[in-house]
């Protein structure tokens, strides 16, 4: 089962984001965990090779259980797990031109209106803007349109 | 690749333990995740199995990365993820005896002396004792000695 790791990078009230090639949706960077990787390494080592930069004090905001499913939504066709890190400072300067796509950085607010995958908007919000964790399943079509999601969200007791 | 949702109860300083017969070794309760749930969903729903009780408020307190290797620790043979929560309070009252093994509530300070494997330990013991998340990861032999721990932590910028 795949491990993807990402991390929101929020400074001076704007977010890192990067522009993929293919649908011009938006997403923060990261990437397949290792063998062996914790999610902690594997969120700071994709950052650092999609960006240049380097992410201080990266905290898990929230651990997603993705479903791809026929049309229906009925059968199961795979599934993995996302775990989204936010972090408030880097060290470094980002590039701008990658091969994954293009780096911009965007106004906290524009989360809610660029264009990106539905269960990212839902999962980008919530790590800069609550506190705790977030947890859920996102049920998407091949094609990515979201289906279905279903969220918890727990603070420290 | 399997995940794995336990969850460690303390009330009245005491946590709820589960005594599993092949080794008498003490876990969290908790197993498997099925298809499509969440993580929090899988650790409330596992612990409600196991103990027929009620989790209130869990909270995700760690997440790792479990190697089982060879004996001289390297070639990877089988990795999976553990996801622990922690919660304070439960409705219901737990079972004494299951199907998985005895439950038994044992004071706070003797998670750092009852028959556990070693990962579960310091899992369990951060879970109790200190904020915010840890992550890592437990390389482990096929008899289930601790080779290694890399372990992280964060806590909410």
């Amino acid at each position: 089962m795949q491990r993807i790791a990402n991390l929101l990078m929020i400074k001076d009230d704007h977010v890192l984001l990067l522009k993929k090639p293919r649908r011009g949706w938006y997403v923060a960077p990261g990437g397949k965990m290792e063998p062996g990787e914790s999610i902690y390494e594997a969120a700071c080592r994709e950052f650092k090779e999609e960006t240049g930069a380097t992410p201080i004090a990266p905290h898990l905001k929230g651990i997603y259980t993705m479903v791809i499913t026929d049309t229906a939504g009925e059968t199961i066709e795979d599934e993995w797990m996302l775990y989204t890190f936010i972090a408030r400072d880097l060290t470094g300067i980002p590039y701008e031109t990658t091969t994954e796509g293009v780096l911009e950085w965007h106004p906290v607010e524009s989360l809610a209106t660029l264009p990106m995958a539905e269960g990212d908007r839902t999962n980008l919000q919530f790590a800069i803007s609550q506190s705790g964790t977030q947890y859920g399943t996102f049920y998407y079509t091949k094609e990515f349109k979201l289906l279905k999601e279903v969220i918890q969200k727990s603070v420290e007791g």
